[in-house]
């Protein structure tokens, strides 16, 4: 079964693209064919879309489902009168909220990822900076002004969820690969010892290490199995030691570690000090 | 008035969290204390949720906002039979679009923030390594292989657009900063040219820029408002005989300007070739 899927918003579309995801994502027997229309901001621009309704209704034979978030009553009555499975993320929640809070909506659109507050979106572009400027080790000394470090072996997967932790939590995030030189010394340096209350390790499966370092150098003995499951082995030794949490990235995303990573850090903050600084290894 | 709010979930929390900001996004005049809380997938934690609930009642004198993406019924319960205005974001859509699509819904909780489409995944991952790869034109020679070519003057917000387009859309994301090289010939290079039809710029306000330089180079030439102001004139020339799209991040969030060059290269890719690849100015 082929059905089409229409995000539609009348500016960014990321809200209604996230949560349509998230609800579309019960049905995984169903084939969706997603678009992405953010910016039907117009009635021209709605009535465009309800004749790529009627087109994708003819191909598929079955009407489009719109996950919409729209403000705008005469667009969002355009939309709904297409031939389509019009569902609207918002009215249903704005009314009641509304009256729960004894204020009445804005009914501006777009300002959920608009500047609105410009002191935390600058933090947020500082952190990417941060991540940048301390990714694969580079500045060690800098440890100390991170909000978090990740450790792991080269192509772990550190650098995509360093960006991530910035981009999402404007959080200061650096990380250190373990080097050759951490291997012969069979431990890591002292300076990830000082920051164990913010560092956490990565680990990944060793199969799916080696395609990824065969992608990067094909052939290489860096790529090889064996070198990958002594890697990994060496490092979960030295994870041991440290008594940090260890997190997969093989089973898991880089949205799903940065999550994980973001309640162990405030669950530190919360009963860190009751309990030791005690961290659980996942 | 202060209210909190709790974005809960039983996995990452992302969805809840993404459609409750902008939800609340419609009620700036109240001041809302956010808590993020995922995982809350056992009895026990949402028992000590409804305690924190409790909590955050008597503080504020009004019971706290919850909204909760919950498949679990007897999670969900807990949390419902707290002191709080309970928002299910899910239950409400899951029943209806069931029903359209003719099929049940699979009741997994964290399917839309998990690797269930390894290949998709992989691609975001290869482009954030790429957007990395190929920052401040670290490798002109591979714009050909990118997806979109970004250009602006320096610290105008190529790094983290670039970023956001590759970790959010999966898409290869290089970019080009203008130098002193380019300001001198008074015109770009030709390989720019050559990536019309995947490039974009960046514009920003000279005040701001200062800010952003000052921060980074203090009491430097490069930080000066008369350098910013030059910089940018000089380079909204180069953009206007590029003709290319201009984006303005001083009033812009890079998930705004992400958005808007997306439906510009769809509009490029879905019309282009009739209109001669011509592309609007925002």
């Amino acid at each position: 079964m082929n059905r089409t899927v229409f995000f539609v918003s009348e500016s960014t579309g990321i809200t209604a693209e996230t949560l349509g995801h998230s609800l579309l994502s019960q049905f995984d027997t169903v084939n969706f064919e997603q678009v992405y229309m953010p910016y039907i901001n117009t009635e021209l621009r709605a009535q465009a879309l309800t004749q790529r309704m009627a087109e994708a209704a003819d191909r598929d034979g079955a009407r489009p489902i719109v996950f919409a978030t729209m403000l705008n009553h005469e667009i969002r009555d355009i939309l709904k009168g297409g031939n389509c499975f019009y569902v609207e993320l918002f009215e249903v929640f704005v009314g009641p909220l509304s009256a729960e809070l004894g204020v009445p909506p804005s009914l501006k659109s777009g300002q959920s990822h608009a500047i609105t507050k410009p002191s935390y979106y600058t933090k947020r572009i500082e952190a990417i900076n941060f991540a940048m400027a301390n990714d694969d080790g580079i500045r060690p000394d800098n440890f100390h002004r991170a909000d978090v470090v990740l450790t792991g072996v080269s192509r772990s997967g550190k650098t995509p969820t360093c960006l991530y932790l910035a981009m999402h939590y404007g959080l200061r995030s650096a990380n250190y690969p373990i080097t050759e030189e951490d291997f012969e010394r069979g431990d890591l340096p002292q300076l990830l010892y000082d920051c164990r209350h913010k560092l956490f390790a990565l680990t990944i499966e060793p199969q799916r290490l080696q395609l990824i370092r065969e992608e990067r150098r094909p052939g290489s003995g860096y790529a090889s199995l064996k070198r990958c499951q002594d890697d990994i082995k060496q490092a979960q030794k030295m994870y041991k030691r440290l008594q940090v949490p260890v997190l997969n990235t093989t089973t898991q995303s880089i949205e799903e570690i940065s999550s994980q990573i973001i309640k162990m850090l405030k669950d530190n903050l919360d009963g860190g000090a009751a309990s030791g600084g005690k961290t659980a290894v996942i």
